[in-house]
């Protein structure tokens, strides 16, 4: 018997505003991936590669970049991008396995470009640039009201805030009618889901839009 | 008598390939442009403001950065840039300082641009995303033949050469004809110098371009 070609792997990234529950439902989403017999490789923004730690140190915890520009942080989120698309992601997926992305371009479109009122088309061209043609196969957005969301964020953070969340209220409506925006624009990629539900109703929830989307994989 | 309202500054920058001369021809020009009396602002790329250093340290002297992708090097040095146009240099030139750049735009253009052969489209709107509305009033471009830029460029660098340093010749090719092309599609900003001559004589050059493009100022 011929071995099969190697499939090419899938990416799904996980999108939503503080405290939707991201980190928590990623990890289930990973545990039942994994369960299938799937190599998972997950990644997070900005991070995930040497130079990209780095950037997200200068962008989160660095006291010393307090007064970092809008158009400075958005490119320094895509340089990060950039390099983790083209070290981890890309190959991962080449060589068969999946990439689960704690967040990815959504982030900066809707973060930098709409919360922050930057040029939507120049941030479209950067973050083309950063990703080339390496787009997600499927984009988990977990939605929740503004408040909720702020109020969890903040009682997990236990007082060590970072730049994000010093934002005002305003700025997270932004992010949320901007996450919601772009799930209409591109429904056959965005999956929308209300993550004020519990945690056990959410991941029944992913799980199902995973067997109806690209359930034909590791079943 | 009414105080005469404060003019804007203008803004030079020096462009040019490794060997150039162009650190020894802005020391010359900065002198001749404060013994007008003309407060001068130096700044140079990448660099100039606190976060811009610290991405001039991983693009240039990192060692954890050897495997950065072009597309995360010209993102970084956009991010520098962004940083240094929105908390240096237009704040001086509001203020009525000059400004004198060692590198700007054009670097981007021409080395990340041309010679690595990206997209320059793309190149372009991230230097316009980056910058703004602030372009320089004047560019001097200092041209040299390659082969004795870079036998220059690696005598001054004692050894201790940086990731450009280690380009083959044929990057420095592109980069000089990356250089001209800018210069023949903007010849009302960039004045293009034979940098083969003497120091005198190119800063001779360089002030007569001074006086014939700016010399209403500060005479």
């Amino acid at each position: 018997m011929q071995k099969p070609l190697m499939q090419r792997g899938k990416f799904i990234t996980f999108e939503g505003s503080e405290g939707c529950g991201k980190s928590t439902q990623i990890k289930r989403f990973v545990s039942t991936l994994e369960s299938r017999g799937i190599e998972v490789i997950q990644t997070r923004e900005p991070g995930g590669t040497v130079v990209g730690e780095k950037i997200r140190h200068l962008l989160q915890f660095d006291p010393e970049a307090a007064d970092l520009t809008d158009e400075s942080e958005l490119l320094l989120f895509a340089a990060s991008r950039a390099q983790l698309v083209r070290r981890v992601i890309e190959p991962s997926l080449v060589a068969g396995n999946w990439v689960v992305a704690d967040r990815f371009l959504d982030s900066t479109a809707v973060y930098q470009g709409v919360a922050r009122g930057l040029d939507l088309e120049a941030v479209k061209a950067i973050n083309g640039f950063a990703v080339g043609s390496t787009m997600p196969d499927l984009t988990i957005l977990l939605d929740l009201d503004v408040t909720i969301g702020h109020a969890r964020a903040v009682a997990a953070s236990e007082g060590k805030q970072d730049r994000m969340e010093d934002q005002p209220i305003r700025f997270f409506e932004l992010v949320r009618k901007g996450y919601l925006d772009l799930a209409i624009a591109e429904p056959e990629r965005i999956a929308v889901i209300d993550a004020s539900k519990s945690i056990e109703e959410v991941t029944a929830e992913i799980d199902a839009i995973f067997h109806s989307r690209l359930g034909e994989i590791g079943t």
